[in-house]
């Protein structure tokens, strides 16, 4: 005979970055597998080295790593990673970033500006990525950066529904703190079922020229409990102010949800004094002790990523997770 | 001596698809140059041919084509050209697309769709488009998924100038026909000044589940006169719609402003009748007379084209057209 | 343990786009699969929609789409499919272009042409296709317009085997209907084995400059039963004078015989009406009922086309279904 | 002042492997410039190593190498000249080569073959060509296997130009060795101007099977001054065969023509033997004495090259010299 | 007339990141242009934006940054400013990184391991670089991992002019710190003109398996005025401790001279209490006041940058900066 | 059932050009499969073309060939035949070459020269392979010239292994022929165990400029069996010569070390009289009997490379063949 022949097998291996390793290793336990042991250190001008213990020839890599502060080490090392694995022989590579880094350079807000977003995505290939895992966008039109298949999943169901169980009963508004995540309001009513909608526009009256802009609440609020909701919140600042301007206009309560908690600098003590009465966000990037509060809610995404990253791995289908919608 | 040595100069050429000839006639004449003669047919199976006329050698080639039905004829067309082009060594190549074809298919809005905006722009990329420029996109975000410059020309100051000056002194309120162009509303009521802001909601109640779905207006309408704003215009159907719930809402008057004018089937029926005091659109697609109807107007998209191009020729500045927000 | 490991399936699954969707039937019955259901359609401006109604994830796709008018759209249909399917993680995607679109383009023939064809093979690799299968090529050359595999199937032996076994015992000449595809007709000539060969010489004569092309045959057809051969039909045009100058130049008998019958505009009529005593084609482009005629006979692809697939799908020899030379 | 600006000036230098220097110190002659001096030299194993003794910096550079046996050696030279030029900052690299390598494998004869001139396309691309010059393709379509521009000159009008003068009023047929030249035989014959055309048919009775293969003329060539034409002559096998065929059956002499003379192993003693009364070449191939012959006759191509690369440094028109025909 | 037609002019603008603005304001100094006006900030989870003041279309961009420590956002910001100038229609884009980052990883040492300094080529080349100007490579080998020009400028030539101009008229010794930098010791010695050479071993005594390493000096260094070499400097401790060897071994004195000061957490302690007489840097990276020590010199870089971004702009010759070895 | 499903094999088959077949042979039979019969032959003018003979579709396919002289046939016939591979849907292609061709052309050593070792693994990418195999790289960093996974084995511990056995309880010194490989002799002092350490230098007198150069050895000889050792021995002069000067240094005898035996021209000749006591090589080159002498010793390569084939077919380590170093 002229050839040797084998039935061929697929090994799943998962590969945890160094930014919020806890969430790895949920997701590995979820998945009944361990993390694949790595040598992970930076040099002292801040240059990463990343190397494998095991052999990974053939296997079908997923790599995760959160996209937190600070964030560019954290997506030099996962590309580092996405590297070796490449040079290795991994026969397929999932690069796992629940949030999205640089998402909200998404476009040219003005000229002479980068898309950074893009420009993250052609990294990644570059260096060898194969497909994308994330969650919740922060415009879905950033699957499209990517040139392969985007695993694009929804935590709205996870968090829309711990507000159902929590909340039942109460007349609802869902808002948004301005006018560019109105249509992901919408997606919430509708989960939520038949709420009402506002959300803040940001106005300036011309003829008071110098005067400061107002924000005013366009729908209607009053009486009810107010779930102000976002993809991501960083400094807190437009949030904490919506709640004020929300309780100000007679809500009868608000609350926070959100899926990516950034946090930065002061947001959290900023959130826990803005006189919301619960802030619910899902451990897509680290929250540390230092961040949360009393009424800070934080709902695991393991669990979703596991069935994902099972899924794509058994070639089962993503998009049933979410009714055909991802 | 070893080499031979001469000045550079460059060298303007400008060259139209068969969409929207008379587009590419007044852009040439205000650039004072005249469009570069060519053989275009269409073979009776639908192949379409592209032949040049005089040596486009080195030249700074610009190619403007409308993606207007039969769409995909329109955009093969423009690929044969920039295919014809870089064969024939064009120095560089600007397509010229006022409306981007696809653009609403800009991301997955389920499982296994397509991103066809992003193809059309890796399909431009592939036949040798060095650089787009386009008009008004349906999301800014497009910009991303080409490799290279894009230059995104605004039509919103022509169109909301327009809007100034005819309609001075009145209460205005600037409307979105749906949740997902609010952001682009309070860009308009920004531009105005000072005026309202709301859109229509569509919602289901879930006490009543298999009744229709209702549409209902967020925001304050009242005795203003609703400017319906959208980027394009296809069936007629949501913005006509919108009309009559303003109307009902009791506005004092409503008139609709969009960028793009697809119309599509009888969409100049349903706008004519709708009840709306004017509409206004641009001529980035071909308007024909029979889709035109006595409260219409067409605002000319050649000024801005011309000007944009003679500035990106010259190595000028595009942005500047747009007080830096281009 | 560290990963978790299962062997390997792999997964034929079938698509269609709109064109032509009972060869696509066909073909699924040979390999004794069902399509993949789908929703595709047409918006009012000619923008092309398709999603998968099934899970296509590490599928081995094969995407079957005939390029007839509007040719256009059929391609840009298959180019959007294949978006989807590379989108929605397809492990492997062929392209079936029973006829390839633009084939006629494929040099060019004059300064500051496109070269189409190449065009269409860019396109398809852009947009994510790892594999063509296409029958009988205009030109063998269009194979290397592709950079990864082409199978590249041949009609020829089917429409040979009907000619033989329908008009035994006559002495045949095989002729080309011009100076291009006189390989072409050699190739039936061994086929058929030993008939003479000849072809049609347009030429001018110099002395009358003025005086129309005449058009000579050059070899010996006289009293033989001529095979007018050709890769396409489109107008029908030189043919149909082909075999009006063979019969005038003493012919026993006139067939035609080519692969894609393309039938534009009056092509039909013209090949009903010329002399001909059967016109002979393959269904890798449709033939309506309104294109056929008497004497006309459309011999399946279909079979051909299911067993190519199959020899793919299993690593077997596509080459071996034509005695090594494919 | 922010920045620094100055007129940009082009500078065309030329650069020749070591192939066939002739031919570029013709070209740089004819268009008064020196060729830029280098280092290029052989390891003992073959290794190839080139060095250029002026800056090359923003050059527009012309690398002219005949692709002649050691065929492998001078493409690898080129290979090797052009990622240097790359690597020294050249704006734009043109490859000069007059016969492109490995052109007849344009296709897979059979099943797993290479198609090596598509290779040789991708090769350079990947080296840094910009552009292609080339004379007189084996087929047309191999301009398509280059992702680039192409200028494809024709030796043609040369060649046939040259025989009109030096055969005048004969009554002529231009003879295509084999069936696959039948096109380029009555490009021929429309240059000279209303000649008969005939081809070799290669046949085999099919009622004597171990008979073997005949060689039948088709068309009229008796009392004919037959031109026996053809893009290249490599072992000159089939075409001194044709050339007694043709005196055989008639033909008044035999003269024969082709761009391209390989002229691999006995060639030159064949065609010196065969019966011709002249053979002609151009020099786009080098042709030593050693295999030169009283009647062969040599043109010269670098007025054709130097002309057109004049045409391409000073954005002219190449298609002008060929009356709109390249 | 068809076309517009003008000189071209070019046009030279400096960009500066922030890591190292000193180092650029000299070269823009030098050249006699300002550094073009930006907004760059970073937002609280260390994601960097950048916005350009000035029009940069068609324009030959060179951008300097500094690869130090935290040398993950310093290539992050170069990279977003060369996806800006992309975007912007900058014409041509030269990435200046006096010292590469990364340069260190430039092969796997082991298996598994990323190659890093490929990694840093690949993203500048995708972000839209076109040419990189770097000082001393770690590896010469470095240049051919872009896929592009690399100039790369010698260092050594300045740092060797300065030591032989402090310490003429004595013995010297050039010695590397280990055996992998043997060869630009060798070059050193052969800039300082027949000196001796020398370099540590790293030896294990393999009769003695638990015994320590020994460090043993191959090479004449007695009674000899040490010059102890390296490209870069990070933590110190090789080069303190070969300091302490040679002196150990006889050494008349010793010196350190190295391009690249990275200086990392106690280095400059370990320098200026090693027993070297002077340490010499140049500052391709900012040696801020404190890492600076009584007898450390650092050589302005700034001179030779500005030098070769002139020549590389008036396409002028870098390589004869030194003497054809560039 | 909507598709076909089966589980999936693969299918190791072993491909061998013309250059060295005897090692092919070893490897198949190492790994007990045969060699994939092929035609392969050169045309007159040196144009290659290769066939294989059985279907490789689906398969894993090791192409071995040797990079000898002439090299850039071997070369040429290695891409072709990967190119033929990837056209017939071979389905990953792993590149053996036990050298890597123009490996010593990894940098520029001066301006405007090649980076050729680049270029080869650039155009072996462009061909279609996707992995690389090779065997002690001239310099470690050309890994990271090829865009994909290399497998970079080492001879060295075979060769060291070989000099262990066969001069045990001798006093060593290894050896360094110049100052570029004193790395690769400190690696080889390593593996032999605590050797003395030392090296080349060629020096020329400053005081006495026209004389000629002195080669000084660097270290400690005197009394020891030195090995000199390099990666690749090619006309055999610099390593003749160092045997001379060893000798002369009072060495006690000397052996020479090498992977690669290019032996070009009289290499065999000046090695076999030098004074070397053995010189030793593996046979990643064929060393044909006219350059054997007696006390040249030949170690076979074969079983590495059929180890390192048989672990990347299996998804093995091949690092683990090194104890975790490659």
């Amino acid at each position: 005979m002229s050839s040797m022949s084998v039935t061929t097998t697929k090994n799943l291996m998962l590969f945890s970055g160094r930014a919020h390793p806890e969430l790895a290793e949920q997701v590995a336990k979820h998945l009944d597998v361990t993390l694949t042991p790595q040598s992970a250190y930076s040099f002292a001008n801040g240059e990463i080295f990343v190397r494998f213990e095991e052999s990974v020839r053939g296997c079908d890599a997923f790599v995760i790593q959160a996209h937190c502060a600070p964030i560019n080490d954290q997506i030099m090392e996962q590309l580092i990673m996405v590297d070796a694995l490449k040079r290795a022989s991994a026969k397929r590579i999932t690069v796992v970033m629940p949030f999205w880094g640089y998402s909200r350079q998404d476009k040219k807000h003005r000229g002479r500006e980068p898309i950074s977003a893009r420009l993250v995505a052609d990294m990644f290939k570059t260096a060898g990525a194969d497909r994308i895992m994330t969650v919740d966008l922060h415009t879905s039109q950033i699957q499209g950066f990517f040139d392969g298949p985007v695993d694009h999943l929804f935590a709205l169901p996870v968090l829309a529904g711990y507000v159902k169980q929590t909340y039942p009963g109460q007349p609802l508004a869902v808002v948004s703190p301005d006018s560019g995540r109105v249509r992901l309001a919408e997606r919430w009513a509708d989960t939520l079922g038949g709420t009402s909608l506002a959300f803040v526009h940001k106005t300036r009256d011309p003829r008071k020229p110098n005067e400061a802009i107002a924000n005013r609440v366009v729908g209607e609020v009053e009486g009810r409990l107010c779930v102000v909701i976002d993809d991501m919140i960083d400094t807190g600042g437009t949030v904490s102010k919506t709640v004020e301007i929300l309780l100000r206009d007679g809500a009868s309560d608000v609350i926070v949800a959100a899926t990516h908690g950034i946090l930065s600098g002061s947001a959290s003590e900023k959130l826990a004094t803005c006189g919301a009465r619960e802030v619910i966000f899902t451990d897509t990037l680290p929250i540390t002790d230092a961040k949360r509060f009393p009424h800070m809610t934080v709902l695991p995404i393991a669990p979703l990523l596991a069935e994902a990253i099972h899924q794509v791995f058994a070639d089962g289908s993503v998009t049933s997770l979410f009714d055909g919608n991802a």
